[in-house]
């Protein structure tokens, strides 16, 4: 706001708004008077929602997942496979597969992935945890999941050197066509993948 | 989530910030993922402030305005001229009058629109403190700042209506193109309003 024209509350709660990602600025405003008058449906409950997320989440101390629980929900779950690790870069990815549904297994949030540009080395990352799980013999596989760009595949090579010397199988995922993809959007990249990836119809 | 993949604290936070206008449900977990990474610096802030505004955020009694104090910092703002009064439809038309720091005066916020359809009468809205403002004999101009729409401009009639008895001026906002706009895309109900009005260069 240009100029004050309400309590240093309201103006603190509009900055605090606007740098959540997904809103800006105008938004903020937008989000926050209508929290105000919803304040016993939305307001009261989304402070409280906050404060106990401040008070209860922590990062999961075996695989880097964020939970109120440490050892997470996931760890902890005896239906899960725990030969089969899925390595991923960033909690949204293992939401992100999660919500796929399509494996019963355990995770690894890397935090990152190897940039030496910005600073970012093995040691900033959570992968001595990971080399000390596979270690343990429990793991059969560990799959990396992690993105398809140059830094991705960077750390994803680093990882397979780190593991080569467990009994353990390291697998990616496949490239190929986006179901529900049109290939004349697709790159020839991918294209080029999804080729030579082919498999019996 | 499709399953159950984190603690219900943690659903629950991303299930009411996807009720926050800008954001969906999609949005709403990469939000809530991000404050849970910036605990310090944005979570616990967030929390704190949204708590302060379940606490003190009232509505102005004397204008309907919502902030931290009331009567509001504008009602108490003895730079303001007691004179003028903006009578706008919601907090969020007040703030955009405010942003744009053309007048100096006062406001009253109706809180909505005649609607008869909806059940929305005059009762309804903050008509009568208005009527009773006006009456006190303080206000020379009541600046009808209403929305350009059907209800409006109903409403608009109705207050006009309602003020006529007393020895005041009543206003409302031209219509025009709007700065920096192009004529090529503007309505013939603007182009004609803003030929009718024109003004000597």
């Amino acid at each position: 706001m240009s100029k004050r024209i309400a309590g240093p509350e309201i103006e603190r709660l509009i900055q605090l708004l606007a740098k959540v990602p997904g809103l800006g600025p105008r938004s903020a405003r937008r989000a926050a008077l209508h929290l105000i008058k919803k304040k016993e449906q939305l307001l009261a409950p989304l402070a409280d929602a906050l404060a106990q997320a401040v008070d209860k989440v922590r990062v999961c101390s075996t695989c880097g997942n964020v939970d109120t629980t440490d050892p997470c929900m996931i760890c902890t779950d005896p239906r899960r496979d725990p030969a089969t690790l899925i390595v991923v870069e960033d909690v949204s990815d293992l939401w992100a597969l999660e919500r796929a549904s399509a494996m019963n297994a355990r995770y690894h949030v890397l935090g990152g992935t190897l940039s030496p540009l910005d600073g970012i080395g093995p040691e900033q990352l959570n992968v001595r945890a990971l080399v000390d799980r596979v270690a343990s013999g429990e793991v059969k596989e560990v799959i990396l999941a992690v993105n398809a760009t140059v830094e991705g595949q960077t750390t994803a090579h680093y990882l397979t050197d780190q593991l080569s010397d467990f009994d353990v199988k390291v697998t990616r995922l496949a490239h190929g066509v986006p179901v529900g993809g049109e290939l004349d959007y697709l790159d020839e990249g991918t294209l080029a993948a999804a080729l030579k990836s082919r498999t019996a119809f």
